[in-house]
């Protein structure tokens, strides 16, 4: 039976753009796992399986419910140790932290800042109010606001991505000669943007885009089948 | 018969400041190598043994010399496999770049922004005119301009190392519950700024500055052995 797994979707459900979910669906897939996908908005609250925190990704398999894309990361590992690895080893685990910790406090917190007003034109119509209200309050401006000098912004982020750059011009993926899941949780965070928004975050001769093209090449093109804008 | 390295000394030759020399120092210790260092000035190309890059870190291993703080590394790990590991494998070996990157495009960029007036007043004389001659050429104005605004920047520099103290906030070491090379690297960046400055880095109850006094405790003390100030 495959693995049900519940994915933040837009008001179109073919447009997937949480990174967390994407961590989660990059996983599954690096297994060789077959899943079905259940489309899911931040307002259906109470269509998850318990137990959840209201959040995706969540899945089912077997019977069991698994919340928080790292402990379904966890679980895959532990549950199909025979499946390609998606650590390598508890080293390679622990230094996969500091890039999850790299990727929550600089890459997500600044990317959201380009993207959010488009994210907002793309979930779905239940959840604008929702979604308007919880992030201005976060940023304490409109989303308007947030997003307007995002052009003045963009050497800077560039910039702030130094590590992934050098990283990824020197080896195919950051774990290496094949992807990892310290590739995923990346990966995530540019398929977030990627799904959402046209604004051109990398220029076309960045190595970060020509790793982000390897990423979008797994697994039969997962990550390009999904509803998203060009990159 | 014991390796020799060549490692960065101040006028004072027990004051040792290189945060490469800082990573060979370690690498060597951790795969408990007896080592005798040879204290080198800026100046002194003419006295490093062939080849070298006219930089330390260079090692003498049993005739062969190596230079290059990565290659030492990478050397120590093929010649001596039966010794504590500094990688642990091929993945975190690749994630261990992604730390090196960190750390030298956003820890050691920032960092000597702090502390290079410090350390101009601690290299030797005859390195003094070289030093600030470099120095200047590569900052665009004097080691004092360069240093004068330092209590201002450094709520921005604390906040940049985010990923850094989320991490060792949450495990005992970059690389888990042991050290690895990857902390070897990041602790040489904070280890080049102790060794020449009373400068206040970290907050005391910052996670990085738990770590680092764990980093300092490493292999009977070492670190603190040196010439250094505090922390």
């Amino acid at each position: 039976m495959p693995i049900t797994m519940y994915d933040l979707a837009g008001s179109d459900s073919d447009r997937r753009f949480s990174p967390f979910c994407w961590r989660a669906r990059m996983a599954l897939a690096h297994k060789g796992l077959a899943v079905e996908t259940v489309p899911w908005r931040f307002t259906e609250k109470d269509k998850l399986p318990a137990p959840n925190e209201g959040r995706v990704p969540v899945i089912v398999d077997d019977g069991k419910v698994i919340h928080d894309s790292s402990a379904i990361a966890e679980y895959l590992e532990r549950q199909y140790p025979d499946r390609p690895l998606l650590f390598g080893g508890d080293t390679a685990r622990a230094l996969t932290r500091f890039v999850q910790n790299w990727t929550e406090t600089v890459l997500q917190v600044g990317l959201i800042r380009f993207v959010v007003l488009d994210i907002y034109r793309h979930v779905g119509p239940a959840d604008q109010e929702y979604f308007r209200r919880s992030r201005e309050a976060r940023f304490g401006t409109t989303l308007e606001e947030v997003v307007k000098d995002r052009e003045a912004r963009l050497p800077a982020f560039r910039a702030s991505l130094d590590p992934l750059r050098r990283t990824v011009e020197r080896q195919d993926f950051v774990a290496g000669a094949a992807p990892g899941y310290a590739d995923y949780i990346v990966f995530g965070a540019f398929q977030w943007a990627r799904s959402v928004s046209e604004f051109e975050l990398l220029a076309a001769d960045d190595p970060i885009a020509a790793w982000r093209g390897r990423m979008l090449d797994l697994h039969g093109g997962l990550a390009r089948q999904t509803r998203a804008y060009g990159g």
